[in-house]
């Protein structure tokens, strides 16, 4: 069995990262549809010598398309995305748009690859890039004894905000080099060495939305009983997101214990003697886990660092890998 | 009365600004004595037009100085502090080796002056820079009503491993944007665009030193029993520490109450509606406070978000007020 698929957002940071994990990971494609805004319409996208023009979303008709993964903003989603499941065509949506709909499955294949057959819809939610690295190392734990809480702070690469936000990581940090002006276009303020506490807007309760998604996802996702508390940084880094976990268990667990999880887990690459970062991530698919330690002070209370490519495992890849989940559940 | 003083590493990133920071303030001194290794010796350091010649700290008697400031390294305290001392030279050191010594006072001006006039030594030891920041946001904070546990995550820049370090980011985000190839010398792991979760040396419980200095100074300087858990993590800035601060108190306290305690804090700027950044601050001399919030799922526990230049309040000029506190109390 062959599917058409279609991607939505074809041009963006993203988007690119979808055509080539489909590619990678041989998916049983029989046709791939690049769609973007009128204003892209003709460009050609590349990978491996495979050329692919990009079509209209606005004139596209979904009709034959099995699967369409949308990444063009949360817009873009509300319109298109029913459009498409009226015409029986899945979508895998990386936008926040559907995550917190009652019945739409907010989906990480290695958790809750169930949640695919129980619902009658066809729009599928691909969580949050912040929160996928986070419960991905969190959840072989949680399985095995009850994370009551979590303290997260994140350090958040730039293409988080998209391609042209990686252009203006670099155009800024070389204009301050050369002692030239900064423009700032796709941040509330200069990115380039600097670190920048505020992604999404802002909410009355002081938290920004990129917070409070860490924190309902999670939910919705592992555990409705699960406490997260999250502080969201930008830092001038290119791919790959880090984050700084504080996880305090239900009851003592040994530290061993811990390791033994998450050396076993197959998703992650844990290490006990060095850690990883950003640059030694990125463009690969693992949740790279390290730095584990116990609190001195609780002895229910650990740490971990846990770094993973944004665009992969946080986007493109889990999209690729709930369709993927569809086919082999028999959904699809 | 006018005093002595040297400066021990003034050719480093702290020196210079403790100079700097001497002259700014209209510090009382008679003569300044820069000091440094014999390979610096003959060297002319300047501040507005006052040229300083460097000499060796080797060849140096303290006899006639009243007080020397001392950030060059561990080692260098560790041999030439206890012989300022001898000669009734007083000795405020910017390196850990004396901090954690029991009769030496481990001083921030603001919260613990009284320290100063306790104590038989003449070594008084300056925080770590992660330290003073944090602990000048949650004093005021904790002497209202007590803090219970603190788990922070730091964004540390470049400029708290040196002035080398300095150098070394620019050279290697020049290198990137050119294509080049990067080098590493005074970190473990490449820091431009990346972020690095070890600062200084890993010991057996899995957390560094800086992060153990972080909960062992400030149980010192504020409260024996504030259980504090770290992450520290060096960013690619220039100047300029942030964390990211959680803090458990030991009873209900409310957000207003919090935000009057730290907006009349002399020496807190405190922002609700604004957030800062690295590059906003460095160069003042204030400990910038914003992102106050209340935990969604804890009544007691808070979040905030601090930020200071690490080499002024992080490191000189806390120094330096010292120096002004020991004058001010008339023990000096």
């Amino acid at each position: 069995m062959k599917y058409n698929v279609a991607i939505v957002g074809a041009t963006g940071a993203v988007g690119r990262k979808m055509l080539e994990t489909l590619y990678l990971r041989k998916f049983p494609f029989q046709k791939i549809t690049l769609l973007a805004s009128k204003k892209s319409e003709g460009n050609i996208i590349s990978f491996e010598g495979n050329n692919h023009e990009v079509k209209a979303l606005e004139n596209f008709d979904f009709q034959d398309t099995n699967i369409a993964f949308f990444s063009a903003g949360s817009k873009v989603s509300e319109i298109y995305a029913p459009i498409a499941e009226d015409r029986k065509c899945y979508v895998i949506d990386n936008t926040s748009y559907f995550r917190m709909v009652e019945d739409i499955p907010l989906v990480v294949p290695e958790i809750n690859a169930k949640e695919l057959i129980k619902t009658n819809r066809k729009i599928i939610a691909n969580p949050n890039c912040s929160t996928i690295q986070m419960v991905v190392a969190l959840a072989p734990i949680h399985n095995f004894c009850k994370i009551k809480r979590i303290v997260i702070s994140t350090y958040q690469s730039v293409s988080g905000a998209g391609q042209s936000a990686i252009s203006e990581l670099k155009e800024q940090s070389k204009n301050i080099l050369e002692n030239k002006n900064v423009i700032i276009e796709n941040f509330p303020k200069q990115i380039a060495f600097n670190v920048v506490p505020q992604i999404d807007d802002f909410l009355d309760n002081g938290f920004t939305k990129e917070e409070i998604k860490m924190v309902n996802e999670t939910k919705k996702i592992l555990d409705k009983d699960i406490k997260v508390n999250a502080t969201c940084v930008r830092v001038s880094t290119e791919v790959g997101h880090a984050e700084s976990i504080y996880f305090e268990l239900e009851k003592k667990l040994e530290l061993d214990e811990i390791k033994r999880i998450l050396k076993n887990t197959k998703e992650i690459i844990f290490s006990d003697t060095d850690y990883h970062t950003p640059i030694d991530c990125s463009g690969n698919d693992w949740v790279y886990v390290s730095r584990l330690r116990k609190d001195l002070f609780n002895e229910n209370g650990f740490n971990f660092w846990v770094v993973s490519d944004n665009l992969l495992k946080g986007a493109a890849l889990n999209s690729v890998q709930i369709a993927e989940s569809l086919i082999k559940q028999g959904v699809l």
